[in-house]
């Protein structure tokens, strides 16, 4: 399927200039997994010292790789660690055969790189269901030691793959204690997007040093902020993994940094933002604000019913201000909400307020902007001062395409 | 864009023959509210005695004659009921223009059919946050007021299509103490179809008696069991109306009678079964059956969770079994469910349990049943015996041609 797509129109304008990450190295190979011509299996293998954080899927079907990386996330950071993801077969609700999979892979990756089976921490992500054909990959661990290189990170970036019409890197760089820090990260997603956790597999690496635990909760908490705040269809798969690894090469400590944070929330929301870009189908890309409401929980219940509304999705892919059923979306959402005290803009247009359409909105004007690429969706709710903002992408021709033979 | 659309291709032969509800009169004219060269008003007027049942949606953003018939359920008997129904222009999210529509349309029905104004009970459905011409409609009062006529339920019917490709209808008829009783219903709805009480707008008659509130908490039991348990796209419309009308015309009061109450419940699936078939853009009619949930409440979730999946619909939409997308339906659904305890059955095809594949799952069995027209999809989640059944169609190019461009 990837590569058959074309390039999605919101995706930006190339790969990012990654800066190598000292302590990690990375490698990429074909090991023939489900797809042909392209690679499928990434593999990272960290310093011993990296500190390793990881947010998952909160699925109750999830996938034997996750269940794995969950049991391991909080060990020793003493050894160092590697990170093997393929493409093309989620080995998700594949019974105790994946788990065998799961296990033949961490032992041989052990053996091929001499990082200990517990800090081994793989990925699956494709098709659900069908047993993993673990072999090819074993076959191509080789290959894959004698690549590994530092810089090697956008390879990685490119065979995680699946539906993704473009490869999605972000990089930061911040000074601590007078010493220079980069973060880098790449992910993969592009449907089955709807976050309940991590979403998708995302892999950020950082040559800061950072205490574990404080890395596992920093993570989590800006997760909340970014990935937790994307859907595309309000799907949540079974393989969602994100993971940081902290090797501590660039000699200074970053826990507990506001700078560190800072730059770390950065690259986390442009890679959440880059997989809403590459949302199937996806023609405009959609932030919508909600403010006014009577908590910052309900204000997301409101962000993500309106996001997730197939009729507010297809009525944005046919450029249509159709405002109305932003109201429809706030009314089923479950949240507090007060019809008479809802207002609504589109970009700064303000197009309703007081439980009406406002005097001055003019339809031609919002169908302008609605030719836009980029689109805010503001509402006030009217009520608090609970505010979230999410980003989404419109329901097109193409979503449909994509997902009624994605196996054929 | 009513009659613009192709029959779908689930709609049953033709409009059933209904049996006239003494007690009742029905009409139908052009007001011309929005849309051209076909009626959209209908009227129903009732005898005094006759008991007046509704539920309605659960939005926050209610329209203006939802909130007005709210007022109004469990009032006196003894002096008539009327019912107008508008279809264009939903008269939600209209503020003060929108109770002043109503009030005024109640006002010159009650003063046109000699029905207190606390009984005339109104709706509106089409677009949401444009004012209701309702000077349109009373100008046809007279015509609608001299055109009342027993039979002309059909008539009703097709005056309230929004976007459905045929008129619903549905009909019982029980004996009850000796006496024939009938029950008659119409429905409309196709879109913006995830009930959150009632859904969409249906009328349901029978010339039985029966008492006021026994017959307001009939069909609040019997609407979970149907119209509750129906999605086409997980949108509530801010309109949901649902009415029962008990005349009394066959003077037999059937309070309580559980013959009565099957055969109302069998009137209400069928409309709502009805809606489903007429979803946007559907060509698949699938029944979703849960079983061996923690509790009904948690099969109803897993139930709603795999209908409203846009990757399960578009899968469907192209006829490949991709169970795995059921798997993750039923994991992120939030309700309790363990991965290696599913069952799952496309029609008698056992696809998949204990966690994995059935080992005598063939693919190209299960993609000859997809490409029925009806499918049933059944899910035992190995967990207690909670139950529930919903129905719902599949995603399809069509709902996004039709919902992208709806307005224009």
């Amino acid at each position: 399927m990837a590569g058959a797509l074309p390039v999605s129109p919101l995706a930006p304008a190339g790969f990012p200039e990654l800066p190598v990450i000292g302590g990690v190295r990375f490698a990429a190979a074909e090991a023939g997994v489900r797809y042909k011509g392209r690679t499928d299996v990434m593999l990272a293998v960290m310093d011993p010292g990296t500190s390793v954080a990881g947010v998952f899927t909160r699925s109750a079907t999830r996938s034997a790789p996750v269940l794995d990386c969950q049991a391991k996330i909080g060990g020793a950071s003493d050894s160092g660690a590697a990170i093997l993801v393929n493409s093309g077969n989620a080995n998700a609700f594949t019974g105790r055969y994946g788990e065998e999979s799961v296990a033949a892979i961490c032992a041989a990756v052990a053996s091929a790189t001499g990082v200990p089976q517990g800090r081994v921490f793989t990925a699956s992500t494709g098709v659900i269901g069908e047993p993993l054909p673990h072999d090819r990959i074993l076959a191509r661990l080789d290959t894959l030691t004698g690549a590994l290189a530092p810089g090697a990170m956008e390879q990685a970036a490119r065979a995680i793959m699946t539906t993704d019409t473009f490869p999605k890197g972000s990089a930061a760089q911040v000074e601590i204690k007078g010493r220079a820090v980069s973060i880098a990260g790449i992910a993969k997603g592009s449907g089955m997007i709807a976050p309940d956790m991590a979403t998708m597999l995302v892999y950020i690496f950082t040559d800061a040093g950072y205490d574990q635990a404080a890395l596992q909760s920093l993570l989590a908490e800006l997760t909340d902020r970014t990935f937790n705040c994307i859907t595309v269809d309000s799907d949540t798969s079974t393989s969602d993994s994100l993971m940081l690894c902290a090797t501590g090469a660039a000699d200074v400590d970053a826990t507990g940094n506001p700078a560190f944070a800072e730059a770390l929330h950065g690259v986390m929301l442009d890679l959440a933002q880059q997989v809403v870009r590459d949302g199937e189908g996806a023609t405009k890309f959609v932030e919508i604000r909600v403010t006014g409401a009577a908590s910052d929980a309900d204000a997301k219940i409101h962000a993500m019913s309106i996001a997730n509304s197939p009729l507010v999705k297809t009525a944005i892919a046919g450029e249509d201000p159709n405002w109305g059923r932003v109201v429809m979306a706030v009314g089923k959402s479950g949240a507090a909400a007060d019809r008479d005290r809802l207002t609504i803009r589109f970009g700064d247009i303000l197009v309703a307020e007081n439980g009406w359409v406002s005097p001055d909105y003019r339809e031609e004007d919002a169908a302008r902007f609605m030719k836009g690429q980029e689109l805010v969706i503001a509402v006030d709710i009217g009520l608090g001062a609970g505010a979230a903002t999410v980003w989404t992408c419109d329901l097109t021709h193409q979503y449909i395409a994509i997902n009624a033979d994605y196996r054929s």
